[in-house]
């Protein structure tokens, strides 16, 4: 069935029934934050304990995000949701309520919208985010855009705490959360037909098509004072650079330190490294700190956390990148810039 | 300058500096309600006082609800901001942050990004609304997606307010806000050069490109105790149809009550009432209540408000048009779906 023949009102009310009362995700909430109204009014309604709040939007679009043929509309929900939960996690905060706008040609398969939305609320099981409400509309692409509340994680005080893109100091180390790259690797292996084994092929798709972001380190980082942290969506290269940035400094990174999954290492040897610098999607978090809290946070998290280098007083802003050696290294323009398009990762 | 020039990141610095710091919209947000972290990082960080919160979120789509050529941007902006101002409005709550996506071709100009950009800042400092955050994406057709957060009203007891659709009673008496159909006049004054006078086609014009959403009648009908209101956006018949469906209820409504302004109805004699029935972006509000209340309600505000019709048990839910002689009439089936297309309005 095509969205023109259900129309706008009834493709709302099919939705509105597969989302259901989303009870999974309102565990993850507590019983502190709860619905009032949901899909169906002019505006959603919830009730939040805390004083601050946290907002973000991502977008995904049709041939430029993603192929328009050939998709897996469910995987593509969880994505378009985790994305954002991401963002709310490189703050440190708490998701909550998500908006979801759906913008799709008049042929488009119900089906498709349902399993899109399947997606998304498996994500909001997952990471306790209710789907609140959202709009619909006609276009010529496919695009989807998630807007996502969140609460702020406060201090024993009461006072909002964030993890800020300008927070990062000279002197300061540069970690990051898991391993880079794989992304990048999988989206690869999803296009070309390359020699691998099933076990890695299995473990790269899947950080393309469900990645998985990190709520609970982000809350821990915070507590425990860290105050610097992005999420490596548009690749290292270039999240590092909004860090160096808006914090007004350069940062030196070490190639070899950059962790590297055995999968990723194994089927791109060549590529391995340059796949950990610029390419996006791993929404693995980066942070920095001094040497001593950042030791401290090390193994106190189970997701491993690396050293990867250092944040460093430079006029330019730039990041470098040296090899064991202490040879700097450079990658061809990595990381994405929209109305530039995508350089190759 | 076109987009893909000054790219993704350098477009955000541009239009952060044009924002500015939106003093004005932070003076009527009050004291009590602050950015704390705004455009540039993962998630915007507000404080706000109170316990229950709002969210809503619009589209406009080039060549679906504007046309791509000859476009007012900075109207556009205007409208975008308004739109969702409106819906925060029929949930009777102070707006207070919003994050705006744009999906942009390559070949837009920077300067009607940021002549929208500016429409939306002033209506901003209009509705007290900051603009604290989104995400710039390219696409094939320009699409404007604003999601707008606000604070809902409290009882004096501290519990959350809100005009829902579907709180109307049988009996209830049916009003609206202002006069319907202006920004149907506009818009057909935009498309064909029709005779008018210059004052008539200025105020039908200004209805369709600069709407003036209906604040702080929404937060007084929730404090005088009306329940029920929806915005027109989509038209009386459309909206009231909503009201019906969530109520349960039908509605029977008198087209000679309906408010018409001298403007429309002289300029389109034949068609005023088809106009006030069919045509959307009024963004006037429609509330229900009981006779007394009702009654209490009118001249209590500024803008004028006239009881059109009743709210009725009816298994259909159906929406009936009677003329003064209590005959039923009908009009082309009015309103707006997407995916099912615009009807003549």
């Amino acid at each position: 069935v095509k969205v023109s023949e259900l129309g706008e009102f009834g493709l709302i009310e099919r939705l509105r029934d597969e989302l259901g009362a989303q009870e999974k995700a309102t565990t993850i909430l507590g019983p502190r934050s709860h619905l009032l109204i949901g899909i169906g009014d002019d505006a959603a309604l919830w009730q939040s304990p805390g004083v601050a709040h946290l907002a973000t939007t991502d977008t995904m679009v049709a041939d430029v995000h993603f192929p328009s043929e050939g998709v897996g509309w469910s995987d593509l929900g969880w994505k378009a949701l985790a994305a954002n939960v991401s963002d709310i996690a490189a703050m440190g905060g708490s998701p909550e309520y998500a908006l979801v706008t759906l913008a799709l040609p008049d042929e488009f398969l119900v089906e498709d919208v349902v399993a899109l939305y399947k997606g998304m609320a498996a994500a909001g099981r997952e990471y306790g985010v209710v789907i609140a409400g959202g709009d619909l509309v006609r276009a010529s692409q496919v695009i989807i855009t998630v807007a996502l509340t969140g609460r702020a994680t406060e201090s024993p005080r009461g006072e909002p705490l964030a993890l800020r893109r300008d927070a990062a100091q000279a002197g300061d180390l540069v970690a990051v959360s898991g391993s880079l790259g794989n992304a990048a690797g999988g989206l690869r292996l999803l296009l070309e037909s390359l020699p691998c084994t099933p076990e890695a092929a299995d473990y790269l798709r899947r950080a393309q098509v469900r990645p998985r972001p990190h709520v609970d380190l982000g809350q821990g980082l915070l507590r425990m004072g860290i105050r610097c942290a992005i999420d490596i969506s548009d690749g290292l290269a270039q999240d590092l650079r909004h860090v160096c940035r808006a914090s007004k400094l350069g940062a030196v990174i070490r190639t070899a330190q950059l962790p590297v999954s055995e999968q990723l290492a194994r089927t791109f040897p060549e590529d391995a490294t340059a796949m950990a610098v610029g390419g996006g999607e791993d929404y693995e978090l980066l942070f920095t700190g001094p040497a001593n809290l950042v030791d401290r946070v090390r193994g106190r998290f189970t997701i491993p956390i690396t050293v990867i280098g250092t944040m460093v007083d430079n006029e330019e802003r730039s990041v470098r990148f040296l090899d064991e050696a202490g040879h700097e290294v450079t990658f061809a323009e990595a990381g994405w810039d929209h109305f530039r398009g995508e350089t190759p990762r």
